[in-house]
């Protein structure tokens, strides 16, 4: 695994139905094939459905479990490698901060406080069939990047991941 | 403060705009009135607005700082008790996890991420002039609670926080 | 509750035996009779002696419980205002840089993370039946302070919480 | 990285002195050699040193950061997947959590932190030039390993992880 490979997130329920964990699959198989890393909750549904996608793609995928341990957060079997943090929802945090790009399949209220803190701390989102927004404004925010397919979600994130890290580059005046 | 007193939390952005103020104000005023304790992230804006209301009516406010200390999250100077927890962002749990009920009051990224959080874990939450959703079903969800004016949100919040406190009482088999 | 009351922590296990839990609900007595608000885990043994203590001389405590809920961590009986964090033992992070000082009484591997997230960040902690500790070049830290009584232990963290504000105050030029 | 490779974290502080750098790489050297993930807390001194010697060796290892982004806690530039937290110390509990048998290499505040948040949740602890423990009944703690080289410290932590994992499966009914 490069230290300059892409981490990007799949945001998404525990408890997905099948079109839904179809299209999970398919977008992890694309984030392995691209050679990013997958950062998920590490959980079941879209979750597992997102790592195994990238197994059988041959690439690594991380999970960043709510739980203390292996009996309380038992990783999904296609979780390469498994973080315990104890600190429940709190992990969504870690996930928000820790991908260059996320991408939100469907998903509920764990999903959408993920979406929320991404973007709180500048983490490109883009929508997969997820929430729809709309601000006190009355406006949809502008920042959020919707796709129709996991093919055109993958290549939206890893092109906002990739933007992002070369505005990051000047920043440090590299 | 009596240990059965509702906590009430205000969700709300740090850099709101006068009449969201003004509203924050009338809603912390009603807080403490109603003999409950006021929860909020303890910054500027919303959440100072409403601490200033709970003042002016003799109550007690609690801020959940994001910061590690007084010198990186200064309180706003109308806090009572000043928690700092140093997780940034993920302080928003907290408020979730320890409020009987949740008034949103406009917000930003931050704010929605609480309302997720809060919705995640059973908290009731009332909006005033705050996010819209649509999940990802294409519906609103049907358990969030919409008010038009502060004297509404708390009155809906207050009957939220009292109809879950009996709930939890009956699974205790009190 | 005054937002000048000092914040005094007392760390201990879950599970302490009969004289500690005596010393205990003195040193709480002690902090409520001088005016201080508790800062606790919330849960039993010194903790729920703690905070006994200071309801029986009128004052105020604050538990921050590891769980998600009531049910999870149920608050003993003397809290007098619950705070839930979903942190697990996260959640001794938000009792050490919240409180002003700290007194540990006995205590097991979670108390020790206590005082060590205390000292990282400045906070005072006076031990009283607790750990002792050697650091790497075979020294005894010389910032704990040992106390051989409630009585001394808490007049200990009142005096040093005291002269952290002296000095926080004229950091800030006041 | 096989999902089966045991993960190793290594405590230690950002200041170390240079012969703890040097244990601190053979240490990094030692568990790649062996096959093993390197879990650290991605900043400087004995962080910088293990990753470094992992990196010498083939391995890969995994930062665990405080901050919210590279901005705010800039990885050391041997840590081939960082992970930002935003918790500050909060990570400690995640580093703890995670590993499934730790190396502490002389530390300060912050290390004392993550040996006590190990021991807590059941983690082996190894102990390399670092804190001397002394509980409250007046007895070192008999479930610390000491070890005087990293060659046996590895060995020991190898040991302990393997152990650990056996009567989990056996707890699992495997």
């Amino acid at each position: 695994m490069s230290p300059s490979a892409y981490r990007i997130a799949v945001f998404g329920g525990g408890g997905a139905h099948a079109p839904l964990e179809t299209w999970a699959r398919e977008t992890g198989r694309r984030i392995a094939l691209a050679g990013a890393l997958l950062l998920c909750g590490g959980r079941e549904g879209v979750m597992a459905a997102a790592a195994e996608g990238v197994r059988a793609a041959g690439g690594t995928s991380l999970g960043i479990l709510p739980g203390k341990n292996r009996e309380e957060s038992p990783p999904n079997p296609h979780i390469d490698i498994p973080l315990f943090t104890g600190l429940g929802q709190g992990r969504n945090l870690v996930l928000a901060l820790s991908a260059d790009a996320a991408i939100a399949i469907g998903g509920g209220w764990g999903t959408l406080s993920e979406i929320a803190l991404a973007r709180k701390h500048g983490c490109p989102v883009v929508l997969l069939a997820s929430w729809r927004l709309t601000d006190p404004n009355g406006k949809e925010p502008d920042d959020l990047i919707h796709a129709q397919t996991p093919k055109d979600a993958v290549a939206a994130a890893l092109a906002a991941a990739e933007k992002r890290r070369q505005s990051q580059d000047r920043r440090k005046g590299k």
